[in-house]
């Protein structure tokens, strides 16, 4: 080969998209401490840490609480694929590319799909729910996203939940990008399996996918007649390495720096507390609607249902999407996001996540919207 | 909760196990630069860089050449899982854990399973797969590990191409503690599906499994039957993010973090020059071998099959295991190894791998050995 290679040294860029959002420099610091084994009992108790940190931050006291050592996508994956069996009939509540996904996942899973649609930028009917749970007794798992990214609506966690366990269903919530950035109580609203990501208000690298499962949701997995399909994701080993009393038995190298930093991210949460870190977001996401209003712009989801971390805002007629977005990059370094399946082309997706939720960003990507705007 | 908690600040070891390997400092000044967004034009560019630089590390042409966003275990199952489809007669040559561990993956993606079995610490027998090919002419694929890094031996990875190939099978490869410590080259070889992963010869960060898939083995993904279980692994949704002339379609949100760590540790891999790596592994293999030997200790492996990046060295009679390791972990912040499945409590395994293989590193690790066994 007769390339030559050097070093990388990307230009910084304000992250106001749908994610990665901005890390906290604490928490690259913290990435680059020196690598140590995975079986170090250095790591170890730092494992214990992550795990106590993380039920904090998802109010749970599961004691299967712990990070996916893989994107967003494969904590997904490690929810359906072990609790969904073969013919397990499953409802996923569908209104945005996330939804979507949980479908693709219960198919490949062997399960039968009850999909409930609707419209992209509404939440989901609760009456739908009721419907098909009536319709198909023998559901056994309700899945949902409680934040979905990919149009900035804020599902009612808390309701579907309690109607899935009327039902007697499992409930299976994507907090992807809910995660520290609203309200979530996973032991209060009943919540069965959970994962979520660290690249959104976590503010942490992109890469490690936080989960947690109730007792009960364990109980499925134990009484599985048939193997996960998936020899990484099957939780029922990944616990003799991170469960409560577990043997610490190798399952696979542990992505070291990596939980380095998810673990400054939650001691980074655990100091500004929970419920002050819901509040942020919502104040910054009241000054940014307030702006994107001033400037004659409307946001697409209505306001009880609006995420706060997450604002999806209509592209104003005769605008050019791409040439805004590129000149937001390349003279302001700033990102914010494209839209995502029927959206794309309508909207753009203005992230307020973690570190970067706060006045001064806020007040830059107002000014530098403006600025592209009239350009 | 009233706990408090605190950065975590590890005191420094040095590795010397079975990986993860010594990180060089320069990785982890790249792994910690600030993060963009993973459809940034900067970071496009990057992945094309990574993917070059891979495809150098690994002697191939495949423009199927990436890192899988999750450990070496996620890697091994995106071969399996894209290439085993339900029914299908695969060949597993098993000498150690790891090829157990390819036995595992056939039967969870539902193929048929023919394993061939040799003793810990000796090489796979090239006359069974013959016979086996014999017995078995329907056998699609043949897969065995590089480097057992659970026993320290080599299997002769041409050798078993060569004659899988005869018999028209893929071949598929586990890579993970080969790439960059001892001769590999996948188009030569006729390596149709092969996995690695960042922690050893790289000397990287845990956490990303590179891959390389031949044009034959996509040929093999496209005509399947049945979707791939895994929506995380599936190479033909990977394909449209990473792929050549990709649309960079969405897929997950790659580590961004992990990729620019990956790239530097490429990038000096480039610099060093591949087969002077391959040397240096050798060279300073030799200098532990000649040092443990002068102790009256003895290898494991017979020295045609010896992998110089992972040397397994017997426990002298008498000597307590658990005891040797931690002294080394206490007193000299050395991890070494201990033995996996059959040679636990039998062995110890000494990495030299990557940055940590040298000169200075071998003569530590010979006098803390020799210190802690005078105890």
């Amino acid at each position: 080969m007769d390339n030559t290679f050097s070093s990388f040294n990307p230009i910084s860029r304000t992250l106001m998209g749908p994610g990665p959002s901005d890390v906290d420099p604490r928490i690259l610091t913290a990435l680059a401490k020196p690598t140590i084994g995975h079986l170090d009992p250095q790591f170890i108790e730092l494992m214990d840490q992550v795990k106590q940190l993380l039920q904090y931050a998802f109010k749970t006291e599961n004691a299967l609480t712990m990070p996916i050592s893989a994107p967003g996508s494969a904590g997904m994956e490690a929810c359906f694929a072990n609790l969904v069996e073969p013919n397990d009939k499953v409802i996923v509540c569908q209104n945005g590319v996330f939804g979507g996904r949980m479908a693709q996942n219960v198919i490949r899973c062997g399960g039968e799909l009850i999909l409930i649609e609707d419209e992209w930028g509404k939440p989901t009917d609760i009456n739908k729910l009721a419907d098909a749970l009536k319709t198909h007794p023998d559901a056994k798992i309700v899945a949902f996203v409680h934040a979905e990214t990919s149009t900035g609506v804020k599902n009612d966690a808390k309701a579907l939940c309690a109607l899935a366990k009327q039902y007697g269903c499992l409930t299976l919530v994507d907090a992807v990008t809910s995660l520290a950035g609203v309200e979530l109580r996973v032991d209060e609203w009943q919540i069965d399996a959970i994962y979520s990501g660290t690249q959104k208000c976590l503010s942490c690298v992109p890469g490690l996918s936080p989960v947690s499962f109730s007792p009960a949701a364990i109980d499925k997995i134990k009484a599985r007649k048939t193997p996960v399909q998936s020899w990484f994701l099957d939780m029922q080993l990944v616990m003799e390495y991170w469960g409560e009393g577990a043997k610490r038995a190798y399952h696979h190298t542990a992505p070291v720096n990596s939980i380095y930093a998810l673990h400054e991210a939650l001691v980074n949460l655990h100091n500004e507390g929970l419920e002050a870190s819901w509040l942020r977001h919502q104040r910054c996401h009241e000054q940014l609607k307030n702006g994107l209003q001033s400037m004659g712009l409307s946001l697409v989801v209505e306001q009880d249902f609006r995420l706060p971390q997450l604002n999806t805002v209509y592209i104003p007629d005769g605008v050019d999407d791409a040439k805004v977005r590129s000149c937001l990059l390349n003279e302001f370094n700033l990102e914010i996001g494209a839209g995502l399946g029927v959206l794309a082309g309508k909207v753009w997706r203005i992230g307020l996540m973690g570190y970067g939720c706060n006045e001064r960003n806020v007040d830059y990507c107002l000014n530098s919207l403006q600025a592209a705007l009239d350009k």
